[in-house]
């Protein structure tokens, strides 16, 4: 597969003068018959700044439900409805938490965790001690965070912990400029608004990494997402000269379903998130391991001036649900072997579908060994990093004229060649994304 | 009662000055005393700008929990432990929420709210419609709020709303100097540092509102937080010219229990937050009622950018809870009353245990007829906003002294002679705290 696909890249760098010119014709064709559709989503084209374009669009409320709507139906699918792939709502994974059954159901009494403490010796104050406990655990049983010598910190998703990360890493001197915080592209999507929305004094987006140096500009915060969000790669800091640099480890999808675990990471800040690891986004939990017990406390002084703490409702359901998957490990079929053979067949079926297709490229990836399973594994990520080839120049408007909604390269800082499309929506989205996919040809 | 404080309160403005000779001997002996336990709490008195100075200290982990087990216990009081009334843990709600047994229950299935995106019409689209519903039908039931016309945004509690609000409200050209942010005297303790921790370039704290003056000062947001945290009496806007003024109404205390429920509010942009409704703080749930629709997608873009929605479980949870609360006000014992008789209970306590003690001054307020209640209602409010008389400069310090630990009015913009003091904690920690404070004499 891996060198089939080597084949195909190298073909596609130097494409037949004949298929450029096909291209061209079913381009225009295409860019004519659409382009009403196009300017029915043209305000969510506007509005680039969203984690989720879907909520930002200016749209009517009316018609955002009903593009929300379309990835949470289980109804047959429609060629004529739109499938949102643009967001990585894991809805993947309900139907493993359904097979589980009642085991994983949480009750709470409407006297239980009133108060906005929680008990325990932590540092982050707000934090049940329970859910440190099963964070502890599942690092130890997956191989894939030292665990020792970390002070946890609980936050409402990793990208609460983003922030307070950005707030308690910054120079808190006055006379200090704001920080310049910088990503390899393509980056997360999410990461220059979430860094300037508020347009601290503290911090401020710096762009690309592999350009920054920090002789010549000075101290800085560099964000590795490493598998990266949104090309699945693995990650480490780029930045050439690193004697100023503080650095944030994104982790939220070092998980074996989406990556050989060849060692556990040991970074001075790391941010894991449910979201990715267990498919539980509305629960919005996400943890810190922090090296720096005065890092710690700062990132939780900024959740304390945030939000006064992080749900307990959550911190108690996100504790179950990671006792679930620990234990699942001491039995037959893990968690995580579940979850790796899903993505394994998605994978597969979206190789199949884009075989000889000179119209995409797909990111190719080296095998390596996995702790977790104990044998090779290749990298099968939760986004699909996807290039459009020869006269697609814009490969979102161009997959959106096939009803398949997809984050544009842009948005990554790089460009509209590429879109970014998850992976781990629903069966029957995956399926429905894969026959439209199969059904592009020249 | 309220003339008898009127009279006490005079006899406060002139003391004799025997009185003052007492007041110095038993200063100066306590002073000595007391030197080495001061010095023990020192940390957190240096520690200003948290809303839970506990959490802010920078002493070790294990005083800190230490001294937030001393409001959790349930074992008989014991004199040499320290009561901690300075933060607002509404602990007081626990024993109602008991006795109404497993009716409030909540039980969440691994499978369930998964998804980062909520069903409904709302502009806030991680906003779980049941929610909506049930805040809507207790505000009715009140007629503490007018919900006709207005878009609910829900927030991981009032604070992260009371950010959305102030990044909506601020003025987004890139021309612009931040907007100034002010509150009247004496205004609740995290104002300044929540609007100043990450130097935002969009709003910065101006402080007090009574001295601001939009004509030579420009354009303004006031908070006007009624019934006001810390000292519990009912406010308007103070601000002399409002041609360029922006509002934030932060009514977390506007409940029958608090005070009377004269009129339901009808303002721009209005903050309720369950903590103090209901009791239920853990759950970092809170809800903003919004007029202008850019201004409701604005917060909602923030909590996006912020935390990628609010926790699901704990929406589900405060839908719950307010149910609840709303059956039970078409019951025959309502959640109000209950509560209304705890705290009348509990400030006739208060009163009795300070009367014709010249050392404290508690505030008067005045009747007035309660629409929910159908008759007329004293406030009592869930802070005591107490002054210490005669020559204590530092009233915190000294109540400290006496194992009660306050917040001192400096917090507030104001003189140390005032403290702010929970009412909402455990029957157990209020009655020792009666009891301490009835044994403090001249």
């Amino acid at each position: 597969m891996a060198s089939g696909n080597q084949r195909m890249k190298k073909k596609m760098e130097n494409p037949p003068r004949s298929m450029l010119r096909h291209v061209l014709v079913v381009s225009l064709a295409l860019n004519v018959s659409f382009i009403l559709r196009i300017m029915l989503y043209q305000t969510q084209q506007t509005h680039h700044k969203s984690p989720f374009s879907i909520s930002s669009s200016s749209s009517t409320a009316t018609r955002r439900r009903s593009l929300v709507n379309s990835t949470r139906s289980d109804r047959p699918p429609d060629k004529e409805r739109l499938i949102n792939l643009d967001h990585g709502d894991p809805r993947m994974y309900e139907r493993y938490w359904r097979k589980r059954g009642e085991k994983t159901s949480i009750t709470i009494a409407g006297w239980e965790s009133m108060s906005y403490f929680s008990q325990g010796e932590n540092i982050c104050w707000f934090m049940e001690p329970e859910l440190a406990e099963e964070v502890v655990r599942l690092h130890n049983l997956v191989g894939n965070a030292v665990t020792q010598g970390r002070h946890i910190v609980v936050g409402t998703g990793s990208s609460q912990l983003f922030l307070a990360a950005l707030y308690a890493l910054s120079p808190t001197h006055h006379s200090h400029q704001p920080i310049t915080v910088v990503s390899a592209l393509p980056y997360y999507s999410s990461y220059p608004s979430m860094t300037d929305y508020q347009k601290s004094g503290l911090y401020k987006w710096g762009g690309d990494a592999e350009t920054y140096d920090d002789e010549k500009d000075g101290p800085y915060i560099e964000l590795v997402t490493s598998p990266n969000n949104p090309d699945g790669y693995t990650r480490e800091s780029v930045v050439k000269n690193k004697r100023q640099g503080l650095f944030i480890h994104d982790l939220a999808y070092y998980w074996p379903q989406y990556t050989p675990i060849s060692y556990p990471s040991d970074h001075d800040l790391t941010l894991f998130t449910l979201s990715k690891a267990t498919g539980h986004s509305g629960t919005r939990i996400g943890w810190a391991l922090v090296k720096d017990s005065v890092v710690a406390k700062k990132m939780t002084k900024f959740i304390e001036l945030n939000t006064i703490g992080v749900s307990k409702d959550s911190q108690l359901r996100a504790a179950k649900i990671l006792e679930a998957v620990s234990d699942s490990c001491e039995e037959e079929e893990s968690f995580f072997k579940y979850s790796y053979e899903i993505m394994a067949h998605r994978w597969r079926k979206l190789r199949a579908a884009v075989e000889g297709n000179a119209l995409f490229t797909l990111p190719n990836f080296s095998p390596a060994f996995c702790n977790f399973f104990n044998h090779y594994t290749q990298p099968q990520p939760a986004f699909l990093w996807l290039k459009c080839e020869g006269l697609i120049e814009d490969c979102a408007s161009f997959l959106r004229q096939h009803k398949i909604l997809s984050r544009s390269g842009e948005r990554f800082g790089v460009s509209p060649k590429y879109v970014r499309i998850s992976m781990l929506d629903t069966d029957e989205n995956f399926m429905e994304f894969i026959e439209r996919l199969s059904s592009i040809h020249l």
